[in-house]
This record gives C-alpha cells, structure tokens and sequence, in this order.
C-alpha cells in the first residue's frame, strides 16, 4: 500500500503541503458535530499524532463518527498548514476508510491509566504515549550501540544462550532441558542421568557471554557482544528481571584506563544519538516523568567521567558514614546509596571507581601489584549508581591458574579460558552494560518491567 | 594503548607511509636468518595480514626469533612501501616486544586444517583466515540487518526467549524450569506441579517472536526483531542448530506484496553492505570456498526476483517430475530439491513463491478468497532453496477464531493475538529470516556449525 508516514509529514513538510497524501494510523481521539469532526490519529512512526478533518459530505459520515478510539482508518486527503492551531498542519479529508473497527471494550481510553494496569496488557500498552515512547528509545539506543562499536570496527559475536558452564557462578541458573519432568531418568546412584538430555549434558541459559567474548577478542582484537542474558534470582524489585539483554565488548593490547576510555565515550555516544534522533520523546520523559532528565543527560555528555580508586572512594565515604545505612569500611561492597552519593554529591557527575579487593571481584580480574585489590572499575551515575561494571582481565597462566584453585573452580571446566593464556596472550579488558539499566537511565522510567515489552519476573511470564 | 589497526594502515596508507607506528598482533607465520626475520603478523582487525621484518641490532633479536606461531607482539617501527612484492608495504622494526607467548602444543600450525578439527577448539579457531572471514563477514550482515530497518523507520523489538506458549507447535521445544530435577514435585494426580517453578507455570524457549512482534506492529506499524531462537529437534543435519537467530520483520498496513518488496530490498541490501565492507573476505570464499559464490551473489543484487504462486509452481514441476526422487503434486509440501530446481533451473535468480495449500501452513496465515489457499510466501534462492518464508496474517477475526477451532487451538491462549484483530485490526505481514542461513548463503559456507561462534547442536554444547 502506498501510504506516507506521519514521521514523513513531519520531518518533510514542505514537500507534502497543500498536496494530496494517504496515511493510515489509529485513531487516538475522536469527535464530531453535526457536519465534520475531528480525528486525531497515530501511525506509530511519529511521537506527535496528526488531526484529521472530515466532513459530511463523505457517504460514510456517520460510519466515521461512530468510531472507537483504537479504530485503524486509512485517510487520503490534503495537507493544510493551520498556522493558527498548536499543532503545524491537519488533513483535510476526502475520503475516511474504516480499515478496522475497536471493540466498544477497548482497555485504552483517553484518560491515563496506570503503569501497574498497563503491565496487564502488555500487548496493548506500546500504543499509550509513554510506551511508544520508551520502546523507540529502546530501539534507537540499541541501534546506537550497534553504530558505535561497529563504526569502530568491533566485531559483533553471538556468544551462546544455552551453556553447559555456569561462567562466574554470577547468579543462580535456569536449567534447559528436554527430559520428561514427570519421569526423570535417574543413575544407579539416585542421580539425574543427564546423558539422556538434549545435550548428554548438564544445561543452563547463560548469565554472561563474557568467557566467550574473551576467545573472540584473541582473534578479532575488539569484540562486543549484544544479547539476551538470564538470571534465575528470586528477587522482586523494579531493578531485576529474569531475563535481560546486555552488551560486553572485549578490547585485547588495551588496559584498564582503554576500558575506561571506551565506556566513557560509549555512553555519551548512545546518549547523544537518542537526544537527537528522539527529540519528542526525549522532552515527554522530561516533562511527564523524571523532570531532571534533559539537564542530567546533558550534563554526562559534557563532562569529563571522574576516576578514583576504591580506596579513595572509602575514605571519602566514611567520613560520611553518619548519613548511611550501611556504613562502609575498607573491603565490604559499595551499596547504590554510597554509589549515588559519590556520583551526584561528591563528583557531580559520572565517576569510575577503580581497583576493588579482590575477595569482592570475580576470579578472572587482574591481580594488582598490590596483591590485595583487583583492576576492576564501575561506572556509577547519577541518578542510578552504578550502570557499568568491568575489568582488565588477568593474562597471566600462572596466576590466573592460582586464583582459580584459591576458589576451588574446576581447572577442567575452564581449560578454553586457561589457553587464552597459554596460547599468545594479551593485556585485555572488558565490561558489561546492562541494557535494561541503560534504556531506564535514558528515559527516566523507574521500573524495569516498564523497559521491557514482555517482562519475565518470578510468577509472571505472560504473552 | 596507542596502537595503530593493520585495518587502518591498509585504508588510510598514505597518512603512515614512512612514518613511525606501532602495531599489535599475532604472528601467523616466522622465519629468520642469522641477521633479521620476517614475521607475518595479524591483528584480527584487517583480513590481510602484514609483514614484519626485524633485524640482530635489536637486544631481544634471539628471544623474537624463537617465537611461535600465535604469539602476541608489539611492535614499533616504520611503514615502508614494497613496491616489488605481493603485500604494498611492510613495516621496518625498530622494536618487537612480547607480549605473550606461544606454547609449542599451539594447535593451529601453519598447514590446512580440516573445518572437522577446527570444530573441537572453536575458542581458537576464529584465529584461522576462514573463520576470520565467516565471523567478520557475520557481524557486518547482522550490522547490516539493523542499518536496513532503522533507516526504513523500524522499531526493533526483543521479544522474550522464555515463554509460556508454543507459537505456532513450530517445532520441539526445550523446557526452563528452576525445579529441582533429582525431586520433581508432583501434584496428587502424578503430574508435575509447575506451580513450584519460577514462573509459577511450564515455560520453554521460544521457537518465533511473531506473535509478540505482531502486537508491536499494531503499535508501531513497522517492527522488527532479531534475536536468538531454539528448536530442540533431534536431526544432525548440517542446517540444523538448536540455538539460532532470527529476524522477523513484521509490517502493518501492508499486504503479501509489500511483504515481497521488503524481503527483496532487504536481502539486496544485505548483499550489498557485506560486498562493499568485506572485498576480501568475499573474495577469499569465492576462492578457496565457493568458486561460484561472487557471480552467484551479484545476480541475486541485480535480477528483479520472480513471483510465482504455488500453484503454478506446481504445475512447472510436475512436468519434471522424472528429475526428482519425491514426485511433486498439488497439495504437498515442495522439497529442497524441488525450490532449487524452481530458482536454480526455472528462473536463475531469486523467486518468490505464494499462495500454498492452507493444510501445510500456518493456523494465522491469511485465508485466500478460494478458500483453499493462503496469503503465503517463501523466498527461494539458487543454491540453497527456502531462505524466507512469510505470509500475510489473517486480520478478520471470526475467519481466525475459526481456524483457530478447526485447528483445537486454545483459545484462551491466544486471547491477546486475537484482541488485534479486535480492536483495529490491519492487514498485516511479515516474514522470518533464519540468520545462520543468511550467513551460510553469503559466504558459501555448507555447514551451520561452521557459522555459529559456538554451535549448539544435538549432544554438543562445548563452552
């Protein structure tokens, strides 16, 4: 069908003005009198709708006014230019065609519902202004970090979904498996004989395609990962879901403050794309959800991200202990409220903290000289704490071999990761971007499940 | 670090001819006499590798000479034109360090190996010119994907992996479940009480996103997503994957002929990117892979693709029916051999074949006016067969409702695909894309598990 986009009308006004054009949409708003009435309708390509005129004169007048909000209709009219009106131009209607009708039960009506109902109708919500909204932000920002590393000759690896390994013992697992539940397949011993599943092994949905990742960054130089994640925590909050999507680029010959330098110049890059290539949306999530957005998102693009070590960091934090609730002293963990307090109140802006103990750092970053912290960093920001999470990567054969029995991880399990080492090794370093975290931060929505078209959490996996 | 990419040298030549630079890389290839060496060398960055020649003023010249095969340098020194050699220019060392070593039980020497081999270190074998080729050559067609629909205004959904309905019964599917396995709790009538799992209830791995990108359609009118997609179907072929990605455009207002212009442009489109950004990956398979694949691909950009309905398909084939081992008649399912004789030997480009018997389609394919055929299509391509199959949705809600019951589809499982055609329904399309297929089409690669990073197949999944 040969129909223009709303977008199209927008973007090229001039172009279309006082000349014939068919668009299709739903209708967002009706109302008529006794001799036109106007339709104000949606084509899902623009964020702001487009007011239709209609008139009488058409035979299916009053087929046009008897319709429900939700309704497709297909227009073909004139665009007239209202210099008068708030919005910059309507169409003048020559012909309304009902594509299809809306039940008179549609569960979308003018008025605001509320973020917890529309969770219930999930396939329904991506036509209310906020989810039109947060789900082309979510496009474009994955778009953008597509754009920026390939732009930068990363190459993008599809690591694997399902794992027979549990990577980091990160988070608790999914199982995959094709044995019938009602009648597992035990050993001799009263064990799951899992020679008899899919894979003649133990498996599980992945929690990190880092491990992976490295093997291809020892080939490629630079790789980033972009996919579907899982983690099977019993965790009810507006922060975790059971299934999210997550990005890991890999940098080999790069050290810690490259990693840095990468993540610093990645989160302006996406930041910068949406502010430009979603205006619209960008000023509804000022103005209707999070007023501060605009002025902190242009304030991480400008500024230069502050560095500091963990240890700094804990000073500065304990002579502030009197306003937390968990206290802090060398060696426990940073909570999302010391987090946000060194972003937003001491440095004002984004921050990498760097150089973790080690006890609380996974077992692949790289020992410092120190011998007690690892060369781990976060990125923290305001307004979320903590949105990256990476490591320059222990190289080194031996040591990572000794790190690994210090934790009992099974060297077998592990041999691929090991060879990495043996086999031409490089400095190299790594981090994960939480995508689910990113699209929040951009858009100022405050609950994951609001991020995602169709959420997985504990007891709920609709549609 | 500073390091210049091999990619970059061979790309911007002329801005570091006779300069100083400094690379970083694996060696491919060593040999020296007693007063200098020659080290080919790559940096995953550039499918050309470059030469390194080196020389006994160095301190370390006896340390770089006993190097091995895939040990990771550094070096500095100046680009030097070779006019008289095969490469354009080499680079004069001043200083190689090592970065790591190379033990000698490295597995990749300098001799051929077999794809069989290579198979059994997949964490090593993208150090290979072959699976160098494949995997960058992956990443841009993926890159590609999404540059094709975010430039055509696409909104790119993820739909979820884990879900709690069967599509379509599309295919064997593998259960997800946080139950434990060796104590399966059972309700009082003997059957697993999903109720304990995670989710409160069974959930599998998806084998579509159609129907959850369909609602996004009645949104956005224009999706598409792009995302990983599991089968757990018992065949060791080698076009059979039990993890594979997908992309599954959907469009509304649109009908079965919009769906074919999109496919087409977009397979063009992706032909196109991969011929222009990869020359020498490309030119490298039409070598030593696929001594047809560059003429076989710049027909494909070129031809206007066929159009065909099955029906008159049918009729073309009976007429061969001799050539072929299962004789075709109208109302079966066509075979490989069947669609390649159609693109390969009928029409020598791509071809479009529509319109199939409903029995061997889908349940939301849209019904044709014959009552006998439905709104169907596969993309046919010569030396491969089916690349796409789509169709035009069934958009009339009784005419859906009642092949839903003609089919015993639950109803209650599908209550929110049938809202959409309750409330503003649109003709709609859209088709899938398996991507590893693509891959294998694009660089003549005949074995699925030569395309996925880290292939799952039946009892296979190494790290």
């Amino acid at each position: 069908m040969e129909l223009v986009t709303i977008r199209e009308l927008f973007k090229n006004r001039e172009k279309y003005l006082d000349q014939k054009v068919t668009v299709g949409g739903w209708i967002r708003s009706i109302r008529d009198s006794k001799t036109f009435g106007f339709i104000v309708v949606n084509d899902g390509s623009y964020f702001e709708p487009l007011q239709i005129v209609y008139h009488d004169k058409m035979e299916n007048f009053g087929e046009i006014s008897k319709q429900n909000v939700g309704a497709a209709i297909i227009v073909t009219g004139t665009l007239v230019a209202t210099p008068q009106a708030k919005q910059p131009f309507e169409i003048q209607a020559d012909e309304v065609t009902v594509e299809g009708t809306s039940a008179p039960d549609y569960p979308l009506q003018k008025k605001r519902h509320s973020f917890e109902y529309l969770r219930t109708i999930s396939h329904l919500r991506p036509r209310t202004n906020t989810f039109q909204a947060v789900f082309r932000v979510r496009s474009l920002a994955a778009y953008a970090i597509h754009k920026f590393f390939q732009e930068r000759g990363f190459v993008y690896v599809h690591t694997p979904l399902i794992t027979g390994s549990d990577c980091e013992g990160a988070g608790e697992m999914f199982r995959v498996t094709t044995l019938d539940m009602g009648n597992v397949p035990k050993n001799e011993d009263g064990t799951v004989d899992y020679t008899k599943d899919f894979f003649g092994k133990e498996t599980s949905l992945t929690v990190s395609g880092q491990l992976n990742g490295e093997t291809y960054a020892q080939a490629f130089r630079s790789i980033y990962t972009f996919g579907p994640t899982f983690r099977a925590e019993n965790s009810n909050t507006t922060r975790h879901a059971a299934e999210f999507w997550m990005i890991e680029p890999e940098i080999a010959f790069a050290d810690l403050e490259d990693n840095m330098d990468l993540a610093e110049a990645m989160l302006k890059y996406i930041i910068s794309y949406v502010l430009e290539e979603a205006p619209e949306e960008m000023n509804f999530f000022n103005s209707f959800v999070d007023k501060g957005l605009l002025e902190r998102l242009h304030n991480v693009v400008n500024s230069d991200f502050a560095r500091v070590t963990y240890t700094e960091a804990v000073e500065i934090l304990e002579k502030n202990n009197d306003k937390f609730e968990y206290k802090v002293s060398w060696g426990c963990d940073l909570q999302t409220e010391h987090e946000r307090y060194l972003t937003e109140q001491v440095y004002k802006r984004p921050v990498f903290v760097t150089d973790y103990p080690k006890e609380i750092k996974a077992f692949y970053m790289k020992l410092n000289e120190d011998g007690k912290t690892v060369a781990a960093v976060d990125c923290l920001v305001p307004g979320i704490g903590e949105i990256i999470g990476g490591s320059q990567r222990e190289d080194d054969y031996e040591k990572l071999r000794a790190r690994m029995q210090e934790l009992d991880l099974c060297e077998e399990d592990y041999k691929f990761y090991l060879d990495l080492r043996k086999y031409g090794s490089t400095r190299h370093a790594g981090y994960g971007l939480g995508f689910e975290r990113c699209v929040m931060y951009l858009t100022g929505m405050s609950n994951i499940r609001d991020v995602l078209p169709f959420p997985r959490t504990v007891n709920n996996c609709e549609l």
